[in-house]
């Protein structure tokens, strides 16, 4: 985790002083970026692979819904669609700062969105982001890589199948968020996992502190998640709730049906935050118990034997005059006085419940 | 819980990539679904078991109330239910995903209220999810399987007593979501035992962690129901705050005694979760004040004889020349010091009150 | 607490499924009920004991304030007082629920005000409800036994004392919650002077568990103390908020005086309540301390004689062949020697502060 | 601490059925009170001290700022205010009652104000009601006893120095209020203090709980400040937004400036409760520390010397027959033999790193 | 932290009883003041150093932004300032309390804003405050001490790049506040690397309290920068929301996007905060286990020979009459029977899982 957040901010501070609308990309550089142009309506659809922006030609023809989908950041796509659609300046710097937080920009002619993609990478948790833009006839989603995340929505309008087909770019944009935040769900799965995998960890190692490392590690996760889900949730309570003519009335309903959705996530992630706690709490108890179960070994042990050694001790002694010592059977009352002392303690011990 | 939990994830996990609105039933499969359908008026009602929801003719007759009684949920129920009325397909996907949290949805033309009824099933919590629809003319309930639980409202109609055969569809439909959530009071009845259970198990066993397993039992559990009372909780309260032609205004008073129930419900909740807390501290401040006096009499035993096994070891090397060991009462005078050493030591600890 | 708790719902559940408005007492049963009506204005006043609420004759006079003042709760008189004052069912179960949120109601024609009375009883915590009612010429007071809490009033009515006598029935309506509100500062005595025998019980015992359950019985009773005062803050704060003509604009004053009182009221039980969690964590401090330096004790000897008994041991061993024992002052040599490793030894935990 | 609230509560007790307004001092009885008549415009001041509120004269004339200064809390002098002005009686009871929250209660006419003042007293905090009367032409401040605290003013007008002289009273009542809340900052640098002394203690003392007893009661001290703290700033915030032409619109930016004072004073006691906490809990795990490394001390001894002595012990025993007694070098062989386990044993603490 | 807060205070007791808005300055005396007068616009630039703020002609010509940079403060310039633009002199007294809040002061013809910048001096957090002031033709920055801060700024101006150049006043003050609010970013690359040492010094110094006071000064540090972090939010937030016309519609965005810089600053103090707490609580945690595992040892070895050397010393006892003693291979049996008792011990530790 820390190296993540090191690098954005090393990045940030490389910023620090240049004029605010600077474009540079923070983040992980991929080599490729690949531009799908996808055209559709009710009837027929078109999906182009294009090599620029530039090769795009805007048609503000209402029949059709046009999406740009954009996969691997790279500073001169950004620059080209900028120009293109005369973005905002702090809009192309927010594509590339890939340290962004979730949320929603309203540039009256366009909205901004953007949210976060997580996943599972060797037991450590990436995060990418998605950027999605919403002009009038326009929908553009821009992924740091290309993930396969919009397969599905591909899939759909390739087979001409449900409702997105015969709907609005609004529609379409809800879709794509959709797909995205349902992502989550299969970290929560993953979560639940890792935390079981977890919580018998520390069932069975008492006395290594390996499953306090796994159960931080899972709270670190969860703290950094609920980072980004928080203004998720805000963002789309914004999106439904915004005054603007790019959302239809239509569309209200399946964007509060979005916020449910979020919102079972973000409960998710509190009820696992308080399991992981009540893991770690209870694993320091059991630790404590076992040792004190130690403690009262030692304790029973060393309280009966030290008396008796003493006693054998004091019968050890080389005195010249000892008249215990001569008597016939000295040697077998000591051991049956050793033996009643032993007993005596025992009973003790029995009593106070120890044994 | 954990498998509650990973089940409707998973199920959660398959929908991906589906349009919205595709409708696939999340939970335990029934096998049988009873639908039952009730008309009443003040004068008369009609209580008939009907094998189709087709087979039920929708009469706007505002003189009778009628009650559709779903219980079993079923793919195939919903979606004739969902064509006969009309439904919105984002609703009818809630009734079927039986993660959902309880709310309250709007749809201007009817309501759509959805809640929870959980029960012990040896010692582990189950959830069911319970949807209420309320039409200008009809209330529809929809339980996961036949409980029973609305058994009570079915013997006043057909016994035509009380306020509910004079009244109208919206005040059946707050004696249905009343009855629903009295029953949590069935359930803090039973957390009420389960944490004195847990309470009396703490007192007695000092040296195993049932009791602390017991009572993260109950916290999760506490945690768990929490998370479904606070948005039920807040959606009887926009139910009473909805600006609808649906309710009227003599319902109002009744809802906000719900809220009122629901409120004893939710601060009761939060009074174990306190009660739980503290039983787990003490537990463990007895563990280790139990410690503390093992450890006690580990320290005073020791630190009796431990310095007198020394005088018996001196006593016992066998140097040549030791004069003491050639005295008369050399051995009873030793025995005497010794004496006087454990007394000493004694005396020491009672006065720093350790014995 | 717990048997208070638990036999409230007990009640409830026998409740569940009765239509709602059913009046069923819930409490301990008293088994007498005193109805005194008393009617006063600036000039004269006038007190009887009636045996019914029919005998009273409602007057609508507005020259004279009236005052029902019933003691001890009986399904029978709230029967009564419905049908004779035409009162809502919802708050006649009120009246009769004796597991009540403290809540104020607001039915246009009159008001419904409800709080709650708390006493040390043996030790435990009793609480009794106390429902008010004003309507525009009469006040209904119902408490569940006869506790004597408004005899002050009373006998300010008798003397004709006070601004009581020249006002109306708003005024009696604060003035007889105001008594019930300064009853607190009764109970906060009471628990101050309980959180200083905990203290210092807690000074005392540092081997018993005595100290915990006192302060766990304080925390408890905080708690349910709470769970009772924050809602009756609220109460009052609607009460002085409320747009009704039955309190005039006059009473609003003392209204907000009341709010003042109850603040204070709750702001001591947070106090209390971080006391108590201090008291906890500082006995627990100092048991630990006492457990140190026990160890440390066991340390200081152990660490000292263990040596030397293993000096003496070796000395004590039997080899044919052991030149320092034939020498004449190897006995003395080894004491001194034990000596010196004694003194060393405790030099360094002189030096390492330990003792 | 607890003495203050308790009598404090005492006093309530005693007033519990006395009619609300009814006046009587809580609070410390000082034996002589003071009133200086204070009238001062730009050109000119008049000081007199009066034996009575009667004595002074209201003459409405606009050109001069009027303030009353009492100093030393007086049941009568109170009346006689009262009687003079015209003031509520609920006002008047509020003066009197010294556990009165900081608040302010807008009379329309006049404007009542009430905050404390706290000092430490032989290292326990007292604190002193200071209230504040603004009325068109007057300012009236009344003082537990004579501390002067309002010297400062005093002296500013006496010597016709600064913006006072030239303003209205709404001015006079700002720089009184704020000359009280600049107060605190002394408050505070004493706190400082005593949170240093704690440090130092805590650093020194690990084996006795007087770091506890100091820390303890600092945390008491800052749970009572935040008290009144808290309340006095949501006073002024009230003060500042008030609806009223007692207070002019040029005195709205010195009350915003109070208000940024408090906030300041605010956040440094919130500042000093965590500083509180972490040294507690720093304090704690130094004595574990100390604690553990006590403990690693008598396990090394005791491991190292423990099975020597045994070794020593067997060769102790007095059998007719053991060869190893009989051989030249067995004593020096046994000696190594103990050498080398005392060494490898050592050696395995070396590499563990416990020494 | 301590002198500095003292420091502050000290100064601030000092002016107790003063009039408001006396000047004082409160903070590190600085020697020497440079003032920088910056006039440009998109065509021209002009930055002349003055002596004096007298110096400065006023032109209220629209084509022209103008800045003056003030570095080094000192209570002479402020006065200037003061009489030259006619500010209010609570806003001078502000600049000169070095111990300000971060705020925003609307005065309707001007706005001021303050912050801090901190920076880490040896390891101790220093604080400096920057005051921005907004005329309608004027920026007016001041320093503590001449940081260099503003020089990236100043370049852009003289390279004529940028944005900045063809703007207003409004603009420059966005981008002055940008560069101030983006050094927080430096900070907290330094946090973070800061925390990654203690955390690994937590990973190896279980025996000292190193990692203790590593972990509280950073949870110090952190705990500090919040004090200042959230009023420096709440102003850019209300900066955004300020109806004022000293700030354009076209500045509004610059703003948002200001206000997002600080709250993933914000949040990340709130991370590092939970990461120290962590930290600490799995260093504690790791030391108790380790201190387990050395008290298992001490059990273990104890439990097992002191058995042992109890029969060695009844072997050595001096009794005339032990038949063992006698016996040809009493001593290799009782050296068997030792052996087997400590197999059967370490068996029994194993299958306990303690070996």
């Amino acid at each position: 985790m820390k190296n993540r957040i090191k690098r954005f901010f090393k990045s940030r501070k490389e910023k620090i002083g240049l004029p605010p609308g600077t474009l540079k990309f923070i983040g992980e550089k991929t080599n490729e970026s690949t531009i799908e142009y996808v055209q559709f309506n009710a009837s027929t659809h078109n999906i182009e692979q294009v090599n620029s922006i530039n090769d795009i030609t805007i048609n503000n023809n209402n029949d059709v819904v046009n999406w740009i989908k954009i996969s691997g950041l790279n500073v001169d796509i950004v620059e080209q669609l900028g120009k293109k659609f005369n973005f905002h300046n702090l809009m192309l710097e927010d594509i590339l700062n890939t340290d962004q937080r979730p949320k929603i920009d309203d540039f009256k002619d366009y909205i901004y969105f953007v949210l976060k993609k997580h996943r599972y990478l060797d037991d450590s948790l990436s995060s990418q982001q998605i950027s999605f833009i919403l002009t009038p006839t326009f929908v553009i989603t821009i992924e740091e890589d290309n993930s396969g995340l919009f397969n599905p929505i591909l899939e759909r309008i390739k087979n001409n199948q449900g409702y997105i087909c015969t709907s609005k770019s609004d529609y379409l944009l809800y879709a794509l968020i959709d797909v995205a935040i349902d992502n989550y769900f299969t970290l929560i799965e993953k979560l639940d996992e890792k935390i079981e995998n977890a919580r018998e960890l520390s069932m069975q190692s008492l006395d290594n502190n390996k499953p306090l490392i796994a159960l931080r590690n899972l709270k670190d996760d969860l703290n950094y998640l609920r980072k980004y889900i928080l203004p998720t949730k805000e963002a789309v309570y914004k999106l439904e709730r915004l005054e603007t003519e790019l959302i239809g009335e239509s569309t209200d309903k399946f964007l509060r049906d979005l916020y449910d959705h979020i919102n079972i996530i973000s409960e998710n992630l509190e009820l696992y935050k308080d399991t992981v706690i009540g893991i770690r709490e209870d694993y320091i108890s059991n630790v404590n118990l076992k040792m004190n179960n130690v403690i009262q070994l030692l304790t029973i042990v060393s309280s009966v034997f030290i008396p008796l050694t003493f006693i054998a001790g004091v019968y050890g002694m080389n005195f010249k005059h000892m008249p215990e010592l001569e008597t016939e059977n000295g040697y077998f009352i000591v051991l049956g006085f050793m033996a009643l002392v032993a007993l005596i303690l025992l009973l003790y011990y029995k009593i106070k419940k120890w044994v």
